[in-house]
């Protein structure tokens, strides 16, 4: 019973702020620099999901990657790519769209069909620039 | 009389859509695409910034990439980045902005501060997506 | 009359070999080392494809990326994409396929449809691996 | 009793496919789509090995990274390196040649020699394109 | 309370060697190969912090990326950068500098102001090479 | 009479410091900034080699990879891995190290070499961090 991990990158470009209508500019500022910018500003977003699971030993699979990529394109990547995180995106209204936040929701959208698909949902890895990017595991914490 | 050419780069978060006010949503989208989202959409755009000349002796510099660097600070990353390059940039107002007119347009704001700090600007690259970039020799064409 | 370079990157894997079958195993050993191997060996290919020209004032493009890419899918990373370069490919066949070969015959294959397109194509970099990569200007020197 | 973990990177350029001789054509091409072409496909495979323990007070290392790249190199480069992993590599024989087999077969070949190194494997990393790679912790799921 | 990990990257270049006083030339040669050159060598070090926590309702931050880059830099970059870790850095005097000894000191610098700060430390990767990092859990083995 | 340009990547570790012994420690600082610490500071320096030319018939190949990697380990890697820039390389003394004068020196080090192996050397790329690279084509100036 070997466990182990796959992962698929895919990625996508979108607009958004960090913006809170009853706080003060001053204190939006202060708390959210440049990323409060009322016109918005954008982000090449690239995704990391990862799988884990026994592969199968007629396919040596832990999920056909086909399915995972479809999945992820059809949950996150048409929802989100090329559009505003704050305006365009139903499963995020009325929420911060900080990255953490982003992270959190995409799990919820894309832990059932991966189950469908037959694996299990470990990790999401979403890199928002080359110097940072946020880690979900479900809420769990390995470390 | 050896030239070498030395590149700085930096980074910046912007948003932008592609859009011409004077044509039908029809029209946008089949030339614009995604890219004509209404909502905008944003991408981290990399600039590399290529200076060329002869290395001062003294130096053993063509240019001090401290002094390069302040340039691009000043003249590209601070009134690009978190920004809407429609609707945030005065340098770029009334133009489409497109990846080609942007570096176009760069390249006349960071000439004359370059040569003023005795260097010779010879090409930018602006860098989109890891799958797209333009780049521009002040409208020569080496190649 | 600013002409800008736009670049389009896309990749494919595929198998090949390096052999000569006049040439005994002991020659192809020497000249061509692990490559020479009989059953094959392959590669994560990366290509970008470098279109010249002046941006259209209507557009901002030098070139819809939308047709850049599809050109290049169609004529290079459908017939090559999982593909055996020795074996698979009609517009390789009875070549040596080193990566300096196969530049010079994707260039023949890419360099009209990319002038039906209204572009001009300058360059293309083959990257075999991450240490080793060719770069062809249809055979002119630029330095 | 600080517990460090330290990886070694190091590549190998591979054809493979992924292919059932007792399945239909038609069904090795719904499950495997472009990886089971006939005439094989290949990669830059990436290997990332972390070894974990507590750094030897005399030298400061958890593992002399000298004798741990050797170790990779003989036990991993040297039989995959310019290979066909479905034929020319005596330990993956009979397997379907998925990155997750690979990587549980890789496992079991550096884990000793790691030990009698002096070290402790912990978990293997195996790129097969920029877009997927396996992870693999001996079978345990860590998260 | 669903915990989420964010994770800032920094760099830094410096100079190090790898070499025991008390042993000889030879023995030196031996285990730490050419790392031991007594006129030093140098690397340019990236450096991972990630921080582990529930995301503030309010602003959607685990932490203030603001707070975290300026902990990072005060502690880690300003003592490091440009240095020679041997002799300028009086928290690593004393110590044989390898990666792993440098993560551990690093992590007992900025442990509790990055708990001032209202995050809970998780994991430092330390990077000297594209072929070497190292990561540290505080000790902690998590697989 | 189609002419293909090769590149090989090599990489070395180094320290160095720029430093002008006639002048005072404030002119120093005022111009080289941090990169004057006396006690030394490094980086991996990446080493990119371009060689031009018709492909031989025979072998399909500008130059035999394996060549040109054994001339850059020898003329390049060797004199400069793990040592002072400053102090350990003879070919280098008496030169303020900085990238664009250690570049000219490489060029003169290895294009008879290159020549020797039948190719011609057409630019080399010196990379000293992720935001800093010189380029070099022997003193031309293509663009």
């Amino acid at each position: 019973m070997k466990a182990v991990y796959i992962t698929r990158r895919e990625s996508f470009n979108a607009a958004h702020k960090l913006y809170r209508e009853e706080w003060s500019e001053k204190k939006n500022d202060e708390v959210f620099g440049k990323c409060s910018n009322h016109n918005w500003h954008g982000h090449n977003f690239t995704i990391y999901v990862t799988v884990k699971g026994v592969p199968n030993p007629e396919t040596g699979f832990v999920i056909n990657l086909k399915d995972l990529s479809e999945i992820i394109k059809q949950e996150v990547i048409e929802p989100l790519d090329h559009k505003n995180l704050n305006l365009d995106v139903p499963f995020l209204k009325g929420l911060l769209v900080s990255t953490e936040n982003v992270v959190i929701q995409v799990w919820e959208r894309i832990k059932q069909p991966i189950e469908d698909a037959g694996g299990e949902l470990a990790k999401i890895k979403l890199v928002e620039t080359e110097n940072n990017y946020v880690e979900y595991f479900g809420g769990e914490m390995p470390y």
